[in-house]
């Protein structure tokens, strides 16, 4: 097919493709003349992996990037894999604004995380971001402990070997491609259930105190 | 203060204040002399509320000064603020490279939240973005129904009741500033332990299928 084809098939603009064609993300067509080239199915299912990470998985040109060499490249292992994924996921890590949280909250959360007892936590940005949070609420006024985080981590940990039984219930027919994508997928899936379930429950609980005006209510 | 103590004490660089100032999230001090001015507890809080939001909770600026205006204005509900910080944690609607979902795919979402009987998702990107995940689902060639999500819909609702609960432990000391920030943190909270937990266990599902490379157990 031509890359107005590629386009029509897929809903990309063809100025995207071009882009993710310069940028190395899409392998390049066939040639047939000079500056036209023909795609195949693999170069569809690809637009539709890149449009599916950086759209509405919000993912940035760095993360796709390296998603997609993990993808790509057999040797690397589908462990490998599962880790950029949670890397591309995860809140960025040590932001130039933030100030670094003290030695003191830090110890705090490293101790935290390993009373979790979950593995390849080291190394990772999670209990650095988790301290920040911490002196973030400390300087609130919010006399937090990360205890009170216990009912979110068994939820998460819940939350997550329910994905990967969505996963698991495709796994032989999906290619590595497309489990990132089902990941990524079913990540947005509960973010926006989340955001909904939210609304409501706080409308619901301003509205028994009487600050919800009247017209808000759906 | 000054404004290098405004820096020293919010761990906020100079320059990134002097932006706040310009862009005028950051109510400008009282001037004692051209070029001068002096800042009290009142601006501390202020740029510890914008670097939140903007740092660790990773909002865009756009949203920063939205909260911003509701938290300031005292004529807006807290209802309306509750809205606010939901949009601007949820994931951005109808992004330029999504192609629209199929209108079957759309009465399908819509029917599906309806389902759900959640206030307020009226109007709201929900439907629309369950409606692209599907449609990105169906093409990947998994042949997914909504309600696969049931289990992820009730951990959601589960999730935003916690963390309610936990906003309303601090509600009669804390201001709607503290409020928003609060519901930010703990939101970035849930997701790096969703993270940990996520890779904890795609781990262990790799390592008893013997993908796991020797090395990578921690």
């Amino acid at each position: 097919m031509r890359i107005s084809d590629l386009s029509r098939r897929s809903g990309v603009p063809v100025p995207t493709i071009k882009f993710y064609l310069r940028e190395q993300l899409l392998m390049p067509g066939t040639p047939t003349a000079r500056n036209q080239a023909v795609y195949d199915e693999r170069h569809l299912q690809r637009v539709r992996l890149i449009r599916t990470l950086a759209g509405i998985g919000e993912l940035e040109l760095s993360s796709v990037r390296e998603l997609l060499a993990t993808v790509d490249d057999g040797r690397v292992s589908l462990a490998e894999v599962a880790a950029t994924v949670n890397r591309a996921l995860s809140p960025r890590e040590g932001k130039a604004t933030a100030p670094p949280p003290s030695g003191e909250h830090a110890d705090e959360a490293g101790r935290y995380v390993e009373g979790l007892s979950w593995d390849h936590t080291r190394g990772s940005p999670g209990p650095q971001l988790l301290a920040e949070v911490l002196t973030a609420l400390r300087e609130l006024g919010c006399e937090a402990e990360l205890t009170i985080f216990d009912a979110l981590a068994a939820m998460a940990e819940q939350l997550a070997v329910a994905e990967l039984d969505l996963l698991a219930g495709h796994s032989p027919a999906i290619d590595r491609g497309s489990a990132v994508a089902h990941t990524v997928l079913v990540n947005v899936a509960f973010t926006v259930l989340h955001r909904m379930a939210h609304l409501h429950h706080a409308m619901r609980r301003l509205a028994a105190t009487g600050d919800l005006p009247a017209g808000l209510d759906n």
